[in-house]
């Protein structure tokens, strides 16, 4: 049994969580020193379980603002969860807070120090540490990657049933102790279920998704559909809220409507990335890959060996940036590229075709392209890249881009671009 | 004459800017559909400027949420900055927010009008327009990257002065034009003046990095010393506020007590990350670079390959993440990876002596290691990575480092840890 379990005696649900507000703690926030990746998380796990964000708030170790955002919260929400402001260091600010907010006191909890005591036995860790405390009451949540729990207390404010829920700052101890034991909780107190399901796409843009679905979108009635972007992938999210009695799944033909307008462009219904599709595609017909490329320099190759268990579909490659690294490494010869230019269909498909060759590979890809800022003109534009895909005993395809943005997004959507047309390539043939 | 001077008819200072408040406004911000860099970019700029910042908030595309957010701000602070909720399909939402707040008319800006006709002659621009649209009296910047061009209201607000900037929401936009137009005006409004200074670090952490300077930073009396960190690296900001009258520099003496301290882990005074040092270092020696990489199979090169010009120090290299890479490759003896392991001093010299030779660079960086999460045993566990460094006609080094954190966090730190040896051994040559 899950220490949260342990501790959970209610036998009924005695509080709805529909709304809730974020209030991200620390000074290096508010000095521009950390991105608020926190808030960013959680506002994606909240907008998942339905539950309604109306605000998000940042204010530094102070605790008499701290306590003023707090109240404030409580005053219109639900649940107030707050990220940061504890651990020795920070004096355990948020919960000393919270506790003088609920008018209790803090304590010791002998489930958290005798975990401690196992995991860090050199520390001074104990029921006689000054650290860590927890106001008396809460429900915890032990942290295996950190030392500061989790906590969330349940409290009459103004007469209303609220909580509030304190995590750690640091996303690496916050986000896996959110995901694995306090979302299973807050969902049990959510009064609705929802489905999500997730359309993934590459190749276009998001506006330009959106108008093609745009009379979907405004004429669903159970279902919402919400497009999304990021440098790598446009994401249409499909949700509906499963109202009890009324529980059936009706995102089934929403999601058939987006195909049969965008088929082409998506990668993935769920939750994949491009190069873990990628990944499972070459997995499962055991083939594997290498690279040739030239202004991503290894973004292509790095971005499949991001994933675990890599070397079961990636062989390997050569970064040619400089011309004449094309010709000593993947001997092509120097008379084409000088006639052709370096970023042309021919020395594209010689870079694949040889990639494939020096390898033993069963597939290769090759990216040249001008990346810029500089050096660009009007018959080889910055942005303008070539790609190249061979396979054993097939032809060599090749397909020129040209890509907006800056050098490092011109960069990375080439890289893309690469390990979509392998992707193609692999379920045309 | 840039629009904003135009614009500027004040002739004395009647507004001292000290504090601020920013409003992200959005809906996909509280969804967690997209992270809020511009809280963070902006957050950073007004520290620079000396600029004290309490609190942030993000709010959604709602008008009443949006009013009690400003109005609010503008109680405790003399600056309400707001991104995005501008634009045609935002309805102008901040825009006409804060004309109600102010009690003030939407107007047309002639100079807005003309500029948008003349970059996009076949849309529907103009004074005839329903967009865009400024609160009568605010003064204007525009905005090269976009439409929306960004304003700033001052206001009389229950008796003191305050003044609310908008800003356009998309980065891309908001950023060059805050930096190159919006900035400069601001600091004309500060009555302070700061001097900032970055120290930089490689190869220490931040915990212990502060342990060694604890008593500088408690010390100071003029200057603050801050030290923030990122996976790859550490910054110290060394900060004075320049009193009028009292305006000599006294941070010299305090990055010097830093470099007494810290000196062997500085790779920069100065704005330049670690990337960017390397390259110019080789730039100014004129040599040029390799690579052998295997678990971070390109991370490396392609980190070279994101600065502009980088093809007059990059010749580029092998990815060799499949063992038999090595040998096809690079030729390294399938004996020596099977005796000593693929992740051994051997096969890491080996590798980075044929990259070297191979590409007929100046210099070789190779990378071998388990990024993991799995494959790990007593002998090698997860993390550890040999790195090693050939140069032409000079010994080859190798070190061996044992990294913490996720895969890809092991292999960004592997990549950088190698960067800096290069240039390390170049500033020992």
């Amino acid at each position: 049994m899950t220490r949260w379990e342990a501790r959970e005696t209610l036998t009924e649900r005695t509080l709805d969580i529909r709304t809730a507000e974020l209030i991200s703690v620390g000074t290096e926030l508010l000095l521009g020193q950390t991105l608020n990746t926190n808030a960013h998380f959680l506002a994606g796990q909240l907008a998942d379980l339905g539950i309604s964000c109306y605000r998000q708030t940042v204010v530094g170790d102070n605790a008499g603002r701290l306590e003023e955002a707090i109240c404030r919260a409580l005053d219109d929400n639900d649940l107030v969860i707050t990220t940061g402001g504890l651990g020795p260091t920070e004096d355990d600010l948020t919960t000393a807070t919270t506790a003088r907010i609920a008018g209790l006191p803090l304590v010791k909890d002998p489930g958290v120090d005798a975990d401690l005591m196992a995991r860090f036995p050199d520390r001074n860790y104990g029921p006689e540490a000054s650290y860590p405390v927890l106001v008396e009451g809460s429900l915890v949540f032990i942290n295996d990657q950190g030392t500061a729990p989790a906590s969330l207390l349940r409290l009459d404010w103004k007469g209303k049933r609220r909580a509030i829920l304190i995590l750690p700052g640091p996303p690496h101890e916050m986000e896996p102790l959110f995901v694995t034991r306090v979302r299973p909780y807050l969902q049990s107190l959510c009064p609705d279920r929802f489905i999500h399901r997730y359309v993934r796409l590459f190749g276009i843009g998001e506006s330009e998704a959106e108008a093609r679905i745009r009379d979907l979108i405004d004429s669903q009635d159970q279902v919402t559909l919400a497009p999304y972007a990021s440098l790598t992938e446009v994401v249409l999210r499909v949700s509906q809220r499963l109202v009890p009695g009324q529980e059936t799944d009706a995102t089934g033909p929403v999601i058939q409507a987006i195909q049969e307008r965008l088929g082409d462009y998506i990668f993935e219904i769920g939750p994949r990335t491009l190069p873990q599709v990628l990944f499972d595609l070459l997995l499962e017909k055991k083939l594997k890959l290498a690279f040739a490329e030239s202004c991503t320099a290894g973004l292509a190759a790095a971005s499949l060996a991001s994933l675990p268990g890599a070397s079961a579909v990636l062989k390997g490659g050569f970064i040619t940036y400089d011309n004449a690294m094309k010709t000593s490494l993947l001997a092509i010869s120097a008379d084409l590229i000088r006639q052709k230019g370096p970023v042309s269909q021919e020395v594209a498909e010689a870079m694949a075709q040889a990639a494939l060759e020096k390898t033993g590979a069963d597939l290769a890809l090759s990216i040249t392209g001008l990346a810029g800022p500089s050096g660009g003109s009007p018959g080889l534009p910055v942005g303008r890249v070539w790609l190249a895909t061979a396979a054993k005993g097939m032809t060599t395809q090749a397909e020129c881009f040209q890509f907006s943005g800056d050098r490092n997004q011109v960069r990375i959507r080439a890289a893309y671009q690469g390990l979509d047309l392998i992707r193609r390539r692999l379920l045309s043939s």
